[in-house]
This record gives structure tokens, sequence and C-alpha cells, in this order.
């Protein structure tokens, strides 16, 4: 595994955006609010796919449920209607209400007229089980929270044990937030895939780093992350357009980068890949029948699906690069990934 | 169309079962909360599926998106583990944060293990939008009417302008919550299906009532339901053993039903299907790995999948049978179905 | 039910095309093969997306399994590319691999490119189960069958007991080919949806025309159809630009028009709807990474859902209209809708 | 990479059954027909799920359709009954017509009630392109060629470039037919799971050897396969009772294994996993309305789900292992792994 000047690794072959970050697909925003106190170790992560009202302007949007124990909100209408109309929150499994409300009523100060003039509004709520490291009984992520991370959405933001990602053990080490993008070239223009991704999932020795089973090399007697609880939710976006049908088909290449990073989809896991393009706009007002858009030719795919594979490998392996060891809930102690890999050497 | 005791009218030619509602599946409970104030026209309705810790005692269960215009949640776990853990929560659109919190802090009462010594909980919340006559922006579902809601369950419950279908349109008329159910023998036992809908889908002049299209001779210039917006949750439970695969199967022709009352499935409907069976369960721990279950075979399937399309159907009509003449927000009147049926003659 | 000129019937509310027929969409032709001999009564149908070289040129296309009690072949594909590159073939269910054959060897020698130059092709063959009219152990549809009715593709074509439809039972009566158009103004200009069913499924009683269930009112006691097997084949064309999504979408309202007609989706019945447009064409050799296209705004769609239940819902009540009473295999006689009409009169 | 006695290689970490075939699970069998004459490198492999009548007594079935460029017909059908009911059969793309005709004469051969007493028959036939190294517009797989692989089917067979891999490719190199074997223990008792695949897809310079990239490690100027055209036929075998919903997570798993032996899922392959089990019987006909089965445990299930995705893992490299370099259609020569191998030494 190389290096490189983001990240200390490299994953695969393909070449990284400017931030090797999601918010390389220009528009894209993300924000964090981190709890950190004690037994309480949680937050929200928020994901602005543009800097517009997103009501008003949907882009266009598929998800892959690859393993569904799971509570992620919003995919029903995401894959009937191929589009998202609000930012994307993540946070922990058991304040996914909370998350729902706030978006909602943020949502509701935005439009005044959902609900009145014009129908409702479909939030998009992300979730992983922090418990181990976190007191989720104890619902300490607030509505104010949420709005906090959407206001913070900006083009740098950090990995690791932030945000949403705080209390997330991934493969037996400290899991949290990742990101990674690539470009790709069509047709002598470049575009950009970005990934982020919550990464919660996996046992404790199934870790690989582009490939290298560097998990079965790594002892700690203490470790007691034997089965493949947890989760992972991924989002994937793009610059590139695409439909509906081929964003599906962006989204269940996330579950070979996530393969390849160690899960095999374990049965406690809920894996949620979930895809936008900002190429492709839905007005939620349109005086016309008919919405132009332009998608790829599929023979000409190859090298989207194989980056979509890639990038969500390496930002599962960025979530565990960029973590540090942490004392959690009960004074439980989970090592991150350098640590392990010192240990090595 | 012909008259019975419960309903004064009946659909298909199947029996119905002793109270002809979803609670003649044994265990089986329903209960409401009502929020009726000027423009507050609200409310939840709570289904249980049995009398045990739902938790612990899970059922077998599956569901079907008909039309994905909607923002259930919970859906994603159901079909994945093929189970319910929750009781269900019906309520508005804009109020789901709200019902999962509560009933998120509900589960976690009940089951002190939840997020310590095992993993979280999927709540299960469904809703409809009933912005039409309901102050849906102002949020007046709060986490105390989901547990009144929960508490109030019992096996006889009101249908029509009550709990979360207080505020629901279906077909241009007022619509809310109906029920009904149908008596199955197999192998010489006598098994029950009961349905219980939020009715609130439609175009003005689309009802059909055991087929007559009724709807085309009822004239109401004022009637401003020109399109088929809104949405309808139909929910299915029974006695009868049957597999996850086959659960699905009943989901489908709850679309049946659906379709013969007068919706084509129209773009802004969520038509959502969830069907379980107190016939299977699925413990929460369990020492083996295996679980001995019944499921029917598929050869003897067509009573059940018939019965399935009309108890829908009569849920659908029952709860516009025994909805009133409302005024909800802003003053708008929303006509019954009997009044529309008394001009007729 | 009325009487209009071409069918002596008229189901719901919409404006038939031209012909009332699925060659009402432009480009679309149908040809059929008949073999009616003794114990021998089977054949094909085969449809052309358009009049062009479909395997250059591809309509874009999906498919939906309402019921998968069936053997059509293709929809793998379909789905994933969104795509129809042959025309689509209909036949008995043993002969499916016959039809594959013959439309292998018709693609191979219409594009020499294939198989060397270029990949494979993607046959797409649909069935239904005869047996009961027709020897169908025999297999008596061969590969020339085929290329004939690929030949004798029209714009006029006949209904009722033709083609592939030939030995097909639809609700106890005599079944066999549907068809009907309907015209959808949008935009100020008018579009078509037209459908061709061939009609296999149902059990005697429960035929519904236009809402009325008047197979309850037909009494017959030697008719011994009380089981929904068989199945049908529901194909919808347009020339209305929509994408994937909005193609599945239409699928799913063919399910509607076939509830409406008496179906419970019967356990036996392979209910499987397919629809294309032909105003979205993707190309199979193309210098360019992307497609443009042009799909509708959801919001605009519902007409298009309303009429496409619609049209499935006349073209099922065509094919019985059109079918004549027959004998077929060991002198079982499968009476038609029109004898049983003329009894009730 | 270690070595062992069967194979050479392994993968992971799981203990392989007695043959390290599919085999390994009581009751499977295969058999192949090879076809190599010059141009001609193709053939038909049989899996039998078990000796007796499998129309009679059909194995509970699930199949996932991983990426869906491909002609795999059955899988409708095998989703809604949750059955496989006839043996299934592999062979080249355009050979499936020819083989779904031979399958359906064996099977009416062996059962006299289809077609008249009882329904149709539902043909299973799996697919891959050969056409790089055989002549496959010529259709050289006859219906004797079919019934002679079912004829040969035993619980020895070969791997590599036999029966219906005789003509494959995969990562730039010589595919084939490959197996594999893992033995799980639960409730201390031992199951196993058995996986066969026809292997076809990926680009060169993609191969990964349990994670190791070893492809990047390979040149070869000559090798012209850079796009992941092809695709893959993943069939998994197992003694341990599961629902159809469980054996659909099962198959999820085999795209585990397929990522990690380096697939991105190609946009031009098919790549489909089916999965049964011969522990939970269906039987055609029952006097009887319900059906016993055991079903897992989810909580018990990671060793199965991660045992699922190592064994196809393998049995794609093993495909590779026992290949042999072979001069195929119009003097193309395609070099094996071991070839390969050699060379990095």
């Amino acid at each position: 595994m190389g290096l490189d000047k983001n990240s200390g690794f490299m994953i695969g072959k393909g070449k990284p955006g400017k931030l090797n970050l999601i918010t390389d697909v220009p528009g894209v925003k993300v924000g964090h609010v981190t709890l950190r106190d004690g037994d309480v170790n949680t937050g929200v992560t928020a994901i602005l796919p543009h800097e517009g009202n997103i009501f008003r302007d949907k882009v266009m949007a598929a998800s892959v449920v690859i393993n569904g124990f799971g509570k992620t909100m919003g995919l029903v209408q995401v894959d009937e209607l191929g589009t998202i109309e609000t930012p994307i929150i993540m946070t922990n499994t058991l304040s996914i209400g909370t998350a729902a409300t706030a978006l909602i009523k943020y949502m509701l100060a935005q439009n005044p007229d959902i609900g009145v003039e014009t129908g409702s509004v479909n939030p998009l709520i992300c979730e992983c089980n922090d418990g181990g490291l976190n007191d989720i009984r104890g619902l300490h992520v607030t509505e104010a929270h949420v709005l906090d991370a959407i206001a913070n959405a900006d083009v740098q933001f950090a990995e690791g044990v932030v945000g949403s990602g705080t209390g997330m053990t991934c493969l037996g080490m400290k899991g949290g937030i990742g990101s990674a993008s690539r470009v790709v070239r069509l047709d002598k223009k470049d575009y950009t895939i970005g990934a982020l991704v919550m990464s919660n999932f996996g046992e404790f020795g199934n870790l690989r780093i582009d490939g290298e089973p560097v998990g079965r090399r790594i002892k700690d007697a203490q470790n007691t992350c034997k089965k493949d609880k947890g989760s992972i939710i991924m989002l994937l976006a793009t610059d590139i357009p695409l439909s509906e049908r081929q964003l599906k088909r962006i989204c269940r290449r996330a579950g070979v980068g996530l393969a390849r990073a160690g899960s095999f989809y374990g049965n406690g896991s809920g894996d949620i890949a979930i895809a936008f393009t900002t190429a492709n706009r839905v007005p939620h007002y349109n005086d016309q029948s008919f919405v132009p858009m332009t998608m790829m030719d599929d023979d000409h795919i190859d090298p989207v699906l194989e980056m979509s594979a890639e990038v969500v490998e390496e930002a599962i392996i960025s979530s565990l690069w960029h973590a540090e060891t942490i004392t959690g809930r009960s004074g439980k102690v989970r090592r991150c990934l350098r640590d392990y890999l010192s240990m090595l050497e």
C-alpha cells in the first residue's frame, strides 16, 4: 500500500480529486457536530448535495440496500421518484426520530409552501448504531445539533472521530467518517466521483487494505469485536450525468469496495448505498410536462463503475486512518488503525 | 352492493370474522389518539401485533411498496430480516420523527437490554399527508400522543375520522381508518385475515364499491380533489402460518383491493402494504441456530390471496363509510361518502 | 358498459387511438402465426417495437413481475440496461426454447457483428400455458413459425383466438390476444399508449367489465376453471418520452387494469408487465459517452398512469370479446364471452 | 497464498469439505459435455440438486441478480415460488434456447403429468458468452449434448476448461468451471456450503488471490481483455436449512467473493447468483395446505454468510487454477493463470 499526501495510503489505481473528499464534486458540502463527553460519544453529519434550495431543485438519486439490518429512512421515495430533496443527515440509530423532526423543521422554515400549497417533504436520515462506545439510550442528539451540522457544512471537513462517526467501530477498530474522490475522464472532460462513509461494520481480523489482509496479522487478545455488527452508510456523489437506473448501478459497486475492505455483509450490518448526481436536476415546480436529461451510454460506463467501487473502498480505509484511539462508554477503549499498524512494525 | 350488520355494505364473497376488524386475528389490538380542534385535525393510530413483548417475540412480516411517494420508515429491516419487532405507528407525514422518537423511548423502557447488551430496535412508522384538512406544519402530534395510542390499544376500536385517519381525504371524500376481516378455512380449520387501512388516496369520481363505479354518478362542482395525491397504508394481519416470501405475496394482493376501490396508484400516493403473521414467531434471544416454522403450500394459497385482496378493498370502503363530513383547516369542508350517497337517492 | 365501433364495449373514460390497438403507437407492428388442428391449438405472436434494426437502435424499456409463476425470459437484461433490442415473441410455455433459438437466429442473420465484433443479444420471449386446450407436450411450434410471425407483423392485426393466444383460457372463458390504445394530451401534443395482452388468467365467475362483476351473474355448471391458473403477458408501448424508472411505474399500473378485470393475481399465474417507449432510443454503437434523453416530470404523469391502467383493462376485455368458442384438446369446449353474455339476455 | 492438496492454493480461513467441490453437499451432482474442435470451444454443464425426481420434490431456492447484463432464464419463478424444480443447465449465451428445449423434453419424459394433469415446468438455464474463443454464432450445442451432460452427472467432476466453461475467459485469462466447499458447524453438527461457478468476467490486471492484487504484477502486452465483459454464474448449494429470504442473503454474499477475486461488476457482465438448500423440500403434490420447514435464526447466520462469500471466491480462483492455455476461434490464444504465475517466478 502506497503513501500519498492526503491520507498516507492509496487504494487502487485511480486519480483522486483535489481534496480527495466527496466535496470535490462541485456544490457538495459536509458539516459535523461532534458530541464527546464521558459516556457520550456521538454526533451528526450533514451532507448538502448543492448550495441552492434542494427542495425546489432536486438532484437525481438512487439507493441500494446491500444488507438491510438498518433503519435508514427516506429510501422509499428516493427510489420511486429518483430524487433527493433535502440535505442528508447521518446520526446514531436511536436519534433518527430527532434528526427527522429537525430536518423537517429546517425544510419547513426554508419552504413555506410545504404542507400548504404543495405536498410534504421526504427527510433522508441515515444511521449506524454507536451503542458500543456511546450511551445511545441517552438520546443525546438534539434538534439543534442537526441544524448546526447543516449550518457547519463546508467544502473542507474532518474525517475520523467526528460528527456521526464519533462513536463508530469498524472492523474491530475505531471507525467513523471517511471520504475520498476519483477523477474520471469522459469525452475529453474531467468528472468527479466522491464518496463519504460512516463506517461501523465488520469483525476484527477481517481488515484488508488495497487487498492485503492486514487484519490477519494484527493481534489483540482484548478485542471483542468478533461479530460483524454495526453497519455502514455509503454516499456517492458525482457530477457525471446518470439516469436513476445508472445511479443504482453505481450504488451496487459500493458493495464491491465494502467487500474489499473486509466486510462479508454481516447479518447485523445495515449496509446502505445512496448515490446522487448534481448533473441531472428535477425542479419541484415545472410548467412543462417534460424534463430533458443526459445519461451515460452504458457501454462507456465501466470506468465510472470501477471508480465507484474504488472510491468507497478508499473512503472506508480513510475513516480508519483518520480515527484516533478513544475511551468510550463505561471506559471501553477502542484502538485505532494507526495504533495497530505501529504495533506491526 | 349489499348491506350487512357491521358496515352497511359488503364487498366480495368472503365471510367476515366476528367483528369484521383486523382485531379478529387473535392478539392484535388497535389504539387511537384523535386531535380535532379548529385547524388541527390529525392523530395517531397504533397497531399491536400481539400482547407480549414484541421485541423479544417478533412476528414474521414483509412489505411491498406499491407506489413509493411516501415516507414510511422501518421497511428496510422488515424485508431483510422478515420480522416486525415493535408496535406499528401511523400518523401524519411530518410527525414521523416525533412518532419514531416516542416509539424508541417506549421500546427502551420496555427493554433495558436494547443499546447495551443487545443491538438497537427498528421502529415501524407509517404516514399519510393530512395537510389538506390539518395544520400539518404545526407538528401537533406529541410523543405523549404516541404513547397514549399504544396504551389505548384494544380489540374494539373505532373506524372513520379517528386516530391518524382524522385529517385524511380519500377519493375526494372524507377518508380515515377502515378495517375488515375474512375467515379462510384450510385443512378443516378456520383462520383469519384482517386488514387495517389509513385511506388518503385517489381522485374524486374514481370511487368503486364492489366494482360499481359509484364515483362517476356523484357530482360535486366544489370538489377540488382532481389529482391522486395522498397515500394509503394497508396493514394485513393473519394467524395463517406463512413464510416471508408468502407474506410478500399477500402484500401484493393489497394492490388488487386498492385498484378495485378506485385507485390507479397515482404519482403522489405512497401506497404501502405491510403483512405479518402471528403464527410464525422469531425469538430475539435464541440458544439454538435454527427456528422451526410452518409455511403454506403455495398450491393451496389462492383463497388466502383472494381474501387478502378482498379484505383490503372492504377496509378502504369501510374507512369511507364510517367517516363523517368535517370542516378542516381554513374552513375547508370535506364531505363524507354517506352524504354523497344520500344525494344520489 | 357502453358500445363502440371497434369492440362493442368501452372501458373507463379515456379516448382510444385510431385503431384502438397497440399499433396506434407509430412504428409498432404485430404479427401472428396460428396453429389450429385438432388437439393442436397454439401459435406465435410477434411484436416489433419499431421498423428499423432494433438491435442497433434499442428502445428504452422496463418490466415488472406482478406475480412470478411464469417463464418469461429476457427480463434480467431489460431491467439492468433499460432497453429492448429484439422483437418480442409470445408463445406457449413449453415452446420458449424454440422461440428463443428462432429469435437468436433471426437476430444473427440481421446482425453479422453479434458474437464476433460485438457481444451477444438478449431475446425477449413471453409465454402462457395453453395446456388446457392445446397438446402442449407435443411442442408443435417450430422455428419457422416464429420467423413467420415476425414476417407477418403489420399495423393491422387480429385479436382473440389468434397467434399465441389461440389456446388460452381467461376467467374460465376463451381468452387470447387483446389490444387497445389511449390518447394522452401533454403540453398541447397528443401521445399514444397502447397495450397488447395474451390473456390466460383467472377463475370463472370473477370477470368484471368496467367494474361490473358480470362474472357473478354467469352460470355454467360444466365450467371447471375454479382456480386462477394460467398467466397474462401485458405489453405496453408508448411514444411518450419516459425514463426507465417511469416505465417501471407504467408497468405497475398494468396490475391495476388486471385487478379490475377480475384477477387477484392467483398463485399459478405468471403476471408480467413490460413497457417500452419509442421516444427514447439507445444506440448499440456510440462514439460518445453520453445519450441525451427526455423524461416526464413525475408531477405531470398521472394521466399517463391512469391511462396505462385503463388500456390494459380494455385490452383484457377485448381479448375476451374477440374470442370465439372453440373445441380444444381431447374435445374440451371453451365457451367465449359473447356466448355467455347472450345467455344473460 | 497457501497451498493445499486439492488446488494448490487456499482462500480465506474456512475448512473445505472432503472433495472441496459443490458435490460435498450430499445429493448434488455435476455433469459436463465438452466441445473442442478448432473454432468450436463450448459445452454444457448440468447441476442436479438431488438424486430424486426434482419436479416432484423441489428444493428451496432463491436468486440475486448482481449485474443483469445476462440472459439466464427461470429466475422469475425461482424467486416467486422459492423453489428449483429442474436440473440447472449452463451453456453459452446463444444456446439457451436449445438448452431450454432439451431440458423441457427431459422433464416431459420424466413427468408424464406435466402439461396434462398438472401445470408446466420452469427450466433453469444459465449462460455466459464464450464468443471470444468459440464460434458462438455456429450454435454448436445440440439437445443431445444437454441430455448427455445430465446423464454424466456425478459426485466427481472436472474443473477448468470443461463443459460450459470450455470457451470462457476470466480476468483476461482462461476461465471456466470452478468449485469449492466449506464446512460450517452449527449446534454441534457439520453442514456444507458448496459453490460452482462458470467464470467469464473481468479485466486483465484485476485478478486478486486471497486479497493479493496478483493481476497488477502480471504483464502481457498481447492481452486484449481490457474491458470487464463476459459474466459469471455462481451457484451455491447447501444442506443447511434456510428460508427463501435467507437463501437470497446467501446469494448476495456471492457478490463479496466475486468482488474480492477482482470484479467490479463490469457493465457487460451478467453476474448471477443462485442458491438452493437440500434441507427444505417442497412437494409438487400435497394433500395438506401446510409445509413444515426449518430456517436459521439470523442472529446465528454470520458463519454461513462469511463462508458463502469465501466459497465463491475460492471457486473462482479454482476455475482459473484448473484451466490450461487454449487456442480458440480464429487462432486466438488465451493463456492460463498457471502460465502467468510461472512467468512471475
